[in-house]
């Protein structure tokens, strides 16, 4: 599915990106660069991550082009040389990517995405796509634990009012769908992903009428086939015996919600009259505040909660609201390079990540090597674009969500931990190192 | 400025506004309500916020229409009557605002803006005015923070790369901006705000030169009027040494960017080294995840930094990545209402926040009252629309700007302090306390 929404303006970009590519073509540099992108540690909350992002990375990339009115622009600022700004007319990108498929399990220095391309395009795309594929592989990374912790129990993703904006509303709604949770509240995730879309009432609804009981009947009445009646506005257990009332009087109810409270507390409660009432049938959903520790909570003390909303801190990784994330050049015009920056030294060369598995299906280790060794364990970065086209249709976005179900069930027992565990083994092979080695020694020799 | 990629489609929204809608509409309801949008108590981490995002939430209402596209889509659903999205063609926002201007200091339980409307109008805003005041209060306030520490040094905002996607890029761009960053590396941002925007070059460009002394003449040579180079990449002292050996040799170098390692070290050693190469007007630039703590340290140790870049921390606000904020209906139909939920109490009724100063023109108090009370202070909600118009044209970001800064200057000492100050007095007026009172006992003789 398209999302030309998300294909903004070029100029979504770090100015240095457009300032590099007049230097570079002052100085005649576009042979070929290799940029991979990659977490440099993963927070100490996060026992793995969840690649997300790559179809809008792809999106991006083949509908990569400069309008008129952006070169105008870009003119007016006075910071550039027609030459220069004549040339982005036909500014496409025209290389290669390889990447992780996402939904994925991926781990701290593995390149999640590789771009192969003529230098000023490799840079020139640099902000976009850690932008793209920070948000989500942070936010299927957080909803994966929600997930784990739901044990089973679906879960709904309420965090549209308080994600970052619009576009993390969207793309927090696809990845969290795309790390196992059952849908979102956002209708437009729903229009643009076909991400199933739930909803409820507000408290509102309910203050909007006089009485309680008449704002349940009126809500039930208009929504007949989708009734989940919200009953925490004043009294949760009043709420809910006029919830049976309701259901008594012939108007069907499917559900209840609460938001506020002891959630596990309530929903003993109101479990138990909505059983006595008859409505044996009726679901509830718990919100407010949730992550994946009270989800675990709520799930260990068997608390009778069918269905989870989960937002603000799903949304926004709230206990880890950003990845350590960076795209850096390790080969340019056939020659491997590194940035031996202060504890952001980089791996030099054209990387693959090759994966172990144990006999009993669980990962047992990654090796982080070469591309093109001769290493045990399966590659893990595949071909995505070849001179800017793709190699394969996109992916469904069910078919991410199954193969993220299927990796996240390959979790060694200790990674599947809330709490922190020891760090998955990720080796570098001898060849890289030595790649290392020799790089450092070429430019000190240069330097 | 208008910002028309930012007024996305109204299916930018949870599905139950739309439910409730079709609700309201089957019962006939939809008199005028009432709704304040308000941070029910500030993160440990803040001790004030920077109200910001209302020109966004203007924008967004005075351009909100259903499509036909959009309508078609809702159809497609099956889960709304042909009436009811017949009834959305000429849906509209016809209603009354009115709010803090953005950049006033703000505090819990304080509304930063009320909507008086007819009830669905009113209602179906909901989820987009919180995600958007959201986002640039969250950002201005942890920004101003940022402001505090640099004590007059200038900040420019690099975050756009880890910000929560394409709108969060911008809208923190903006957002920091207006609480006194001196700019952005966003060129977007830039064209759609017209916040200043900055750049100098990344790791990347020196990596692609086989040697850095090139690298920084290329750079320098392409932008003769706006070098900054990035000395880390290898070793920072040698770089250094570089830099003034180009100098000297009669290239233009305006400053030089530390992205890694101790920067009050690296800082020290870079201002001696370039001092003596003659170049004391270089300026450095220190970068690399910083935050109001770590500027805080640098300014406070006299590190010979002349401006920060401020990235991540900063856009994603990481210590505090979102708020407690409600939009919650306080009347209808003339009857003030207000939930009653457990630990989300809402105080109902219109109100308004005065604000006293003292005679050194430091905040000395809010009192939290109802609107028209004969009160002391200065009302701090303003009239923003009026029946669907502006009452008066979009302020300029610069006006917003200064605002923002005569107010920080209001801030008590004790707020000023980037560690947990005593909150500041926010009193309940006794008219406001005796309406919830009576609230409460009409919503418990109806239940």
């Amino acid at each position: 599915m398209n999302s030309p929404a998300l294909s903004p303006s070029p100029l979504l970009t770090d100015l240095y990106e457009l300032t590099m590519l007049q230097a570079y073509r002052a100085c005649g540099m576009n042979d070929t660069a290799v940029f991979e992108l990659f977490v440099r540690a993963l927070p100490p909350e996060r026992n793995f991550l969840l690649a997300a992002g790559l179809e809008q990375v792809v999106e991006y990339l083949l509908a990569l082009r400069f309008p008129a009115d952006d070169l105008d622009w870009l003119a007016s600022t006075g910071r550039f040389d027609a030459g220069f700004l004549d040339s982005l007319r036909d500014f496409r990108f025209t290389g290669d990517v390889d990447a992780m498929p996402e939904g994925t399990l991926a781990f701290a220095d593995e390149p999640l995405l590789r771009v192969t391309a003529p230098l000023r395009e490799a840079q020139f795309v640099e902000t976009r796509l850690l932008n793209l594929v920070h948000l989500q592989t942070l936010v299927a990374s957080k909803a994966a634990r929600c997930v784990l912790a739901a044990a089973g129990r679906p879960l709904i993703d309420f965090g549209l009012r308080r994600a970052h904006g619009a576009e993390a509303g969207l793309l927090s709604a696809r990845a969290s769908y795309l790390a196992g949770f059952a849908g979102t509240s956002a209708v437009e995730a729903a229009r643009r992903f076909a991400v199933p879309v739930f909803g409820t009432m507000a408290h509102s609804f309910v203050q909007a009428h006089d009485d309680e009981s008449t704002a349940f009947a009126d809500f039930a009445r208009a929504q007949p086939q989708n009734t989940t009646l919200l009953i925490d506005t004043y009294d949760t257990a009043r709420a809910a015996h006029k919830v049976v009332a309701l259901a008594q009087s012939g108007v069907a109810v499917q559900g209840v919600r609460i938001d506020s409270g002891d959630l596990g507390a309530h929903a003993r409660e109101v479990r138990r009259i909505l059983d006595q009432g008859g409505l044996t049938q009726a679901r509830i959903l718990a919100s407010g505040n949730l992550d994946e520790h009270r989800i675990d909570a709520l799930v260990s003390g068997d608390a009778p909660i069918d269905a989870f909303g989960v937002g603000t801190r799903m949304n926004v990784s709230a206990d880890a609201p950003f990845l350590d994330c960076a795209y850096k050049m390790v080969e340019y015009g056939g020659r491997p390079r590194r940035k031996r920056s202060e504890g952001k030294a980089s791996w030099p060369g054209r990387k693959q990540v090759y994966r172990r598995t144990g006999s009993d299906g669980a990962l047992a280790g990654d090796l982080l090597a070469l591309d093109g060794e001769d290493a045990p364990g399966v590659p893990l970065l595949e071909p995505v674009l070849r001179a800017g086209a793709r190699v394969a249709a996109a992916p469904a976005l069910d078919a991410l969500r199954d193969r993220a179900q299927a990796q996240m069930a390959m979790l060694p027992a200790a990674l599947r931990t809330l709490g922190r565990a020891t760090p998955y083994p990720v080796t570098v092979s001898p060849s890289l190192r030595a790649l290392a080695a020799k790089v450092d020694a070429q430019t000190q020799a240069c330097a």
